[in-house]
């Protein structure tokens, strides 16, 4: 009988190894694809490419010839050399090439130039081919990283993480922007968010969190829009204020930019990031937001319940300008522009405890507290002309007690856009789903 | 203007830092919900149950009196004290009571008991309370465990993780198992597996994985088969053989084994969990596999193609019998039961370089080498008599050229089912989606 114990470190090196054991003069082997090839007569640079970064090769005429072509993928072995002129200040100088796979076509555009000259909709549509240039992938590194951190922070704050089902009985929340299904001869909607299941399991494990896909039928098509994107949320119980949603949001940030500094260097440096500071953010009433914005630029407001996508930009302008800040909390949302289960303010019913994280002028965040009372929440439900149908097991989960409680989602495609500084969602989405686009 | 810094410390104590500093004599202040009370008289016994467990408070009459009933949500201050009857060897002296919430109704079973006493269907009806009993919930944090032990492992072998559409376009793979909705007046259809995608990233990335769910519309209505589950999936590039995916794999068990064991000692020691042995794997071929249980167990085979579900059982039970190994790779399925893409062994094409891993005799995994040839994979879906149409960007990637590479997707609900020695995937699952159940 044969057993499996595990893997087997393999006679390949990282380049992680090669840089810090620096090996020069020793024989190394090398896996990767052919990037690019820069023929140079009596010798050819070969720049590997994996999934660490690149590395320069040279194969010199009288050692053999191998007749590699882009888009191969290899196991090089050869003698490693300091080469001052070289990207890392090393080479290796090939002996043996083994070429294991090879395409059938040359690559449809220069995946190898620094930067991808492609339209947005041409990087989408080739998007397994486009994502093999280095910049172009560099960005979902750091999108993993965002995700890292998100949960290394909420493990720690003693948040549990769960799996809630993104099939679903229609509920009272839905409306018209809900993706409908036929589950078995049942009509089924796909989540719009975790919501009712992170609160109900506040009950359960106190503090949850989530990381999953999310799905909104909305007939947007906008550059900070998609019809499926992947939420960050989070849910706790046992609150003494709503501030205390956001002060876990600006740890989690904090968390989150130290993170990417120390283990996603290579990519920070590759896209230039410079990392936001997040040491203390602002927060600012709704109302105030407005009115701020309005006297400073000299915008009159239009729809007193919500934030404009250009009066959101200009409180992010605002509070850059003011206070140097890229993150900003709005507080205070309109009742009325808010979910039913979303605390009214006791100092004013027509405002809520909630808020939403702009980042550089852009929502990122929408959080707040949550009613926790029964009678509040039924009360509610009945003044918003709403019905409990389809609510049954979540309006239980009240009756029978639960703590104070509040959270929030983050969009995550967002967050990587903002923080990148890309103009368009798809840039940071690996691939987006918009009104137009199912594939690839 | 206020600003917001980050988590600040409460000053309520967590039961770790009390077993931790074991501050006896000393005023400490906890938060919970009322679990369970004791009246004696003179002396009530309060267990309050947060999201580390329970503690015992201990209220004298004397002291004062404040109506505690079970549901509420308190925070306590009082004396910690040394007490050996005690579960964890000290309670605490009652001597202030804040209620911040209480339920409309009582509990509708006893949720303090320590086994639950209500059938599956009742508890999966009321999830958000039949978790609040503390071996219920226990299931889900070691569950949570298997999934960070999945990723923590992955990220340190060198794999990105990756996010991928769970709505798509009618593929090639599809049949009569997937769910179709309607997607701005296009058809669509809900992954049934992030299979396409993660090998087009292998082009990218070399090693990626994803943790999230899946789709399929089968009709089963058994112990182990659910419509949504959480798919641990990766797939990795250069491999040499697929052995390798293999040995990966027996390389997350056995990180698995030590981090639920470290991080997660509470809930094994309240689950009465015996972790399997992973050091070494037995692995057979399915045509040997099926030969061994034949004879021992004077078994008829059936069918030459697939594995009976009391085949599997029985090969569980040989490989424990014979090995003592509560796991068994089964490897070198048929070609006709595997999908277009896995990978045909070069030595007999009738079977693929595929395996599943099954655990105390259940296929928890289904894995496997996949064509990297762009001409042989065009061969082979021609072969099978199948279309290009749907899967053009799918071959696109391979024609510019791939690596070989396989993988895996690991069922979580099924894996946690068996660590667990559950009879039935739905005690494992969140909130289970099957043929009857759409709710919570």
């Amino acid at each position: 009988m044969e057993f499996l114990e595990g893997v087997k470190k393999k006679e390949i090196f990282a380049i992680r190894e090669l840089e810090e054991r620096k090996p020069f003069g020793e024989k190394v082997s090398l896996q990767g694809a052919v990037h690019s090839i820069r023929n140079m007569g009596e010798v050819e640079f070969v720049i590997l490419r994996n999934r660490e970064g690149l590395f320069q090769a040279v194969i010199e005429k009288e050692k053999g010839k191998w007749e590699l072509k882009e888009g191969d993928f290899v196991t090089v072995r050869g003698l490693l050399r300091e080469e001052a002129r070289a990207p890392r200040g090393m080479e290796l100088q090939v002996e043996r090439v083994e070429r294991i796979s090879t395409p059938s076509e040359p690559m449809p555009f220069a995946v190898d130039k620094w930067n991808l000259e492609l339209s947005l909709e041409a990087k989408l549509n080739m998007r397994p081919i486009a994502l093999r240039n280095i910049k172009e992938r560099a960005k979902f590194r750091i999108q993993e990283g965002i995700v890292r951190a998100f949960r290394d922070f909420l493990y720690g704050q003693g948040f549990t993480e769960i799996h809630t089902p993104k099939i679903g009985a229609k509920g009272a929340e839905g409306g018209a922007n809900i993706f409908k299904l036929d589950y078995f001869h049942k009509p089924a909607v796909l989540a719009q968010s975790p919501q009712f299941y992170k609160q109900m399991m506040v009950g359960v494990f106190d503090r949850v969190f989530e990381t999953g896909p999310v799905f909104r039928a909305e007939k947007h098509n906008t550059k900070r829009h998609l019809n499926e994107y992947t939420s960050l949320d989070f849910e706790m119980g046992y609150i003494d204020r709503f501030e205390d949603i956001m002060a876990m949001e600006t740890g989690f940030l904090k968390h989150m930019t130290a993170f990417l500094e120390k283990e996603y260097e290579n990519e920070l440096k590759l896209l230039k990031v410079t990392l936001p500071k997040v040491d203390a953010i602002p927060m600012v009433p709704f109302e105030e937001a407005k009115r701020l914005v309005s006297e400073k630029y000299q915008r009159p407001m239009r729809n007193p319940y919500d934030l404009e996508p250009e009066e959101e930009h200009l409180i992010g302008r605002y509070f850059k300008e003011e206070y140097d800040s890229d993150f900003v909390f709005v507080t205070h949302y309109p009742s009325k522009k808010r979910p039913f289960y979303a605390m009214d303010d006791p100092a004013d019913p027509k405002r809520t405890l909630s808020f939403d994280l702009l980042f550089k002028g852009l929502e990122v965040t929408t959080g707040g507290q949550r009613i926790h009372s029964y009678p509040e929440l039924r009360e509610k439900i009945k003044n918003r002309g709403m019905s409990e149908e389809g609510l049954e097991q979540y309006l239980d989960t009240f009756k029978h007690g639960m703590p104070p409680h509040g959270g929030l989602g983050i969009g995550l495609e967002r967050l990587t856009m903002q923080l990148l500084d890309e103009e368009n969602i798809r840039e940071t989405t690996l691939f987006p789903r918009d009104l137009s686009r199912l594939t690839p």
